[in-house]
């Protein structure tokens, strides 16, 4: 009973909690999240925590709209902004290695004379050129320090989230080329996205919460869950999404 | 005067050790080396033991002729060959992600349902597809295998040879794709190429020789002179190529 009345806020993952993806590229309701969600944020303060790297923010919202969710945009957090925040307060410079679209996410953040990378899930944009560039802005700073978007670390990734589903078959994530340019520079290396406690500070901290009366509600055990009982949230996990789906990877992107 | 005596053989490395790279593809002769090479040959077993996986064997060759060195085909040891012979003696069936004309040297390998992935500084070829093709054959094996060609091991690349420097500026060698791989799959990972004792054995036995009659001379102080004396060799460091020009990565390939 402790438990129930101290809980004042929630945070939910998106892909495999709302809504599994498909080849469609909308994907299907999970039956009953849309009532719940709504349940949800009529009793209490929620916001929705999603790994994505692929698309904008916006793109995503539009998504969950269609979808027929009832979301606030300021009430999604994606790896992209949250970053481009953290970038700004510590006077980052990122050189940006992230699908095009994703660009526009980092509008706000001067990226002369980069004094970082960022790298997100760039997929077709992950080119030997585009690494090598990459890598050669890494090699030319002193402390060189690499930011990936919503992959894993790597002790967690021995078991889960090395890599993600498509429709076309499994896919290297952002987590791979990460290590590769780890390897080459030996630079620094932060996670924006769950289990990375910024993250979480980031939407606890837009709720006015603190973690302790939070739940997070998601289908990944270590990403989802163990990430937010580390930082000292509770943690839900669904029978959906990838639980469901797949023992040895990630089914599903966030 | 008992190191003198014992010695029957040497293994040059080539780039660094007999000429230097150059924009013109062509590279410069080393002042000195074709006339060393030429008195070694006279007296010794030589054999010349080479990293290079971006071109053939016999492209290096013809190169090594066109700058006026006097070698044999046979005594010129680079890692694809070396690894064909792996393959077949281990009845493995590779899937290539290596440059186009480097695939001609797998012409006698089984192809066919692949059991394993080798993988060489595919340079402009390490695409995304490329990539996840690769790590698609890893995923669906039971005990994946990733052999890479010629890229040091990660203790040792902790220092050296974490990447290699082009004209157009340092570039991510087969090792970073290598690590991208293994985080993803979890595979074994076999390097043909030095430092590994596979790749010393394959020149030995050649010669005819056992590693106490053997020196290795060469311009990287751990793929070359540290590999070679780990495995039993006598290790000579020559003050060229990497050794003069870069402390701090790989100015050459080989």
């Amino acid at each position: 009973m402790q438990w129930k009345t101290s809980i004042k806020g929630f945070l939910l993952d998106v892909t495999g909690v709302l809504y599994n993806s498909a080849s469609d590229g909308i994907g299907e309701v999970i039956p009953g999240s849309i009532e719940a969600v709504k349940r949800l944020c009529e009793k209490s303060n929620v916001r929705f925590l999603s790994n994505e790297s692929t698309s904008t923010r916006e793109e995503l919202h539009k998504k969950l709209l269609k979808l027929g969710f009832s979301i606030k945009l300021e009430h999604l957090f994606t790896p992209a902004p949250v970053s481009a925040r953290y970038l700004n307060s510590k006077s980052l410079r990122p050189h940006l290695l992230v699908k095009e679209a994703v660009e526009a996410e980092f509008i706000d953040c001067n990226r002369k004379n980069p004094n970082c990378v960022v790298m997100g899930d760039a997929e077709e944009c992950f080119t030997y050129d585009a690494l090598n560039e990459a890598f050669r802005v890494l090699q030319k700073i002193d402390d060189p320090l690499l930011i990936s978007l919503g992959n894993g670390t790597y002790i967690l990734t021995l078991f889960f989230g090395k890599f993600y589903k498509r429709t076309d078959g499994p896919c290297l994530d952002v987590g791979g080329f990460a290590e590769a340019l780890i390897y080459a520079t030996n630079c620094r290396h932060t996670v924006i996205g769950k289990p990375s406690p910024e993250y979480f500070d980031a939407a606890l901290e837009d709720m006015g919460l603190d973690s302790g009366s939070v739940v997070m509600i998601g289908d990944d055990i270590l990403s989802d869950c163990g990430g937010a009982m580390k930082h000292g949230l509770k943690g839900v996990l669904v029978r959906t999404g990838k639980w469901k789906n797949c023992p040895n990877g990630r089914t599903t992107r966030a």
